[in-house]
């Protein structure tokens, strides 16, 4: 056997909130002007009252609604496969598996967070959605949750990656929603930095800037983030929830290290969550190691301290790792690790010492995904390579050793629409940013 | 439950040859310049003698290899969908299924047959590998398949396709093959297509020419052809066998339709043979029926007849229904369906009446194609649209009559990778051909 699978009455039926196991509150959210913790009115015009209040629980286990785990049903469970050829291609001593989320509708992890969204602001008698996409994943998981509950969607994509990855625009208006590049002339924030920067490649924190701006000028419209937020990383834990039980198919009771790439810290915290608290709990020693683009070294090379989500300074503060809210990285191919902060959640874990961190440069990280895809057959995204760097060189420091160790690789989504990367990698072109 | 899922234990553990089961022999190859039956000498200098024997075999059951399940592990069994969202989307009375190959290493059913011909010609010692592809899916699957058995491999790509679907032969090219717009000035045959047609769009009847005669002129290389042939079709028919397995899991004894697309033939043979052999145990009564492009209606229009398989005249005699070997289709996007032909067996089914046929246009494909999408959130391959259209048709054909049969459609593919062409329809610039 190499795929553990699930039936699809296996999915999760809770959410995982990491908050009730920290050893101490996570620092909160501040008002931008104030900067006083942030009360849930503070936050209806972006959000509706189901969200805010998942923003905040402390409870440790949410209830995926049955619509919701209905809609999951399309591509949940998703598969964890043992790496065997890798592990040959490597030659290594280690026991490699992979948690696979590139499946999905849109080909990765982002539509288990849009489809709640979604959800919850159908209930709340929302029609509109606006978000910002990076390298498009959110986008398109966005358009597609849209689709299902019938509202209306407008995406702004950071503008270097809607010029150099234009099937996922498409695969946005083939789900029926609108995406525009940004800044774009549609909004004040996108206008006023066209003015500012007139060759931007653009960055998430400008779109952000354009989502909100948008969502809080439309009574009827809301404001949807697809990483960051709490209840971003809440939702993404039914794949560590998962991944938990099929390693235990395989055989497997103890994981040694888990890799996961980390831009805003959706598909990390997803991953890493549950497996914390397994740690927290003594049930597990397994060592959580973030990966993140040199280009966009937040956790290794941020301050953690409060900053802004977005360049416009309209956002929440949030505690987190941070660049700084004006970072604007070098348009590296891996579009959706191309954030200036991290999940404060994430943040938290990290600055508590419950997961690693690592800086990985884009060359490594294409050797990688190049290897991986010729010995597994999967393509993987951009960000996912950095995964797979990191898990290579742990498996490679264990055949050194001479050691075994159990080696998961959260691989967040599929890189078929991340193909123009390959060409320029191929070619010789691609910087090692 | 909405998914039926299968172990990779539960791979078939032989492929089905349709031949020891049909009311009588189908009419046999013949070689081009003596219209006498082929021998399996005439095909050395393009297959090795593995797959020469399987393309004549008169055996029901040809044992997989070992090796080759292994590799069929990474990706099978595919996954067989209820289709309840697009029940409801149609509200229809009718009970849909699909059965899904666009998970696979290229998100197609191509590499079902891929890895088995790689591994033959590795054996036979062959060193290299050269073939067409239309649409890119077969070219795509033998890069994969050759990378795993350390083959170096050359494809030749109908133009209009290498032009319009990029991304196609990036993905080629990450699993280590060449791939070379056709005609090309790399061959003989290229070079007079060429001065003959300056601006031709290519057809795969062109392509094959050239492959051809690149395998024909190295003595370690070997030609593979991703359709048509008996062979291809035996190696699919792992599709249908996991189809009616996993029919069962859904409680469903009976089948009353199944459609699936038809270029070349290998897709709607891998999931429809084994179902004819069902039929003709009387055990099943499904009515089949192959969805072919109104551009290129060789089982609706053609003649049954003997006739070449590419346009150069190089190939054996097939017996089958054919446009003409000069035949040159529409560039229309379903670039898998642009064939003058149809597979020998698929046709002798056709005209022994165990199998029917419809040609839909382009529009209607593309109309079902967006609505499965929005509805079951997998982008479906433009040559699998006609399928989903086909069953459409008669999902409403159903609802009229308040009947509730079961319907299973096949779905050869994602549509990820052609998304260019969504781009076209969405944006209403599609022409009906």
């Amino acid at each position: 056997m190499i795929k553990a699978l699930l039936s699809d009455d296996e999915i999760p039926t809770h959410w995982y909130n990491i908050v009730a196991d920290l050893p101490s509150p996570p620092p909160p959210h501040l008002h931008p002007a104030t900067r006083e913790p942030l009360v849930p009115a503070d936050l209806l015009p972006l959000f509706p009252m189901a969200i805010i209040e998942q923003e905040a629980t402390t409870e440790r286990w949410v209830e995926i609604p049955p619509d919701v785990r209905e809609i999951y049903r399309l591509w949940r469970p998703s598969p964890c496969y043992r790496a065997r050829r890798l592990e040959q291609a490597l030659g290594t001593t280690a026991r490699i598996y992979y948690k696979y989320e590139g499946a999905s509708p849109v080909g990765s992890h982002k539509t288990n967070s849009a489809i709640p969204q979604a959800y919850f602001n159908k209930l709340d008698g929302r029609t509109r959605l606006t978000t910002e996409t990076g390298a498009g994943q959110w986008g398109s998981a966005l358009a597609f949750a849209a689709q299902i509950y019938g509202l209306t969607c407008d995406v702004w994509q950071v503008r270097s990656t809607y010029e150099s990855k234009p099937y996922r625009h498409v695969l946005m208006e083939t789900f029926g929603a609108a995406c525009y590049a940004s800044p774009s002339g549609l909004t004040e924030a996108g206008r006023a930095l066209r003015e500012k920067f007139p060759d931007t490649p653009g960055s998430l924190g400008m779109a952000i800037s354009e989502a909100v701006e948008a969502a809080v000028k439309d009574p009827g419209a809301s404001y949807s983030l697809g990483s960051v937020l709490n209840h971003v990383a809440l939702h993404q834990t039914v794949i560590g929830q998962e991944m938990l039980k099929q390693l235990v198919l395989f055989g497997e009771e103890k994981i040694d290290y888990l890799f996961a790439c980390a831009g805003g810290g959706s598909n990390l915290a997803g991953i890493a969550f549950p497996v914390i608290r397994e740690n927290l709990a003594g049930r597990q020693d397994v060592r959580i190691v973030a990966c993140e683009p040199q280009a966009a070294p937040s956790l290794t090379q941020g301050e953690y301290r409060y900053d802004f989500g977005d360049t416009a300074g309209t956002t929440p503060l949030l505690k987190m790792y941070t660049l700084g809210a004006e970072f604007v990285p070098d348009p590296v191919h891996a579009g959706g690790l191309r954030y200036h902060g991290m999940s404060p959640l994430v943040s938290f874990c990290r600055h508590e010492g419950l997961l690693d961190a690592v800086a990985i440069g884009q060359l490594e990280a294409f050797d990688a995904g190049v290897l991986f895809a010729r010995a597994e057959g999967i393509v993987p995204a951009s960000e996912s390579n950095h995964a797979i760097a990191g898990a290579i060189r742990q498996a490679e420091q264990a055949t050194a050793d001479g050691t075994s160790p159990v080696i998961v690789i959260g691989i967040s989504g599929s890189g078929q629409l991340d193909l123009p990367a390959y060409t320029e990698y191929l070619s010789g072109q691609m910087p090692d940013s």
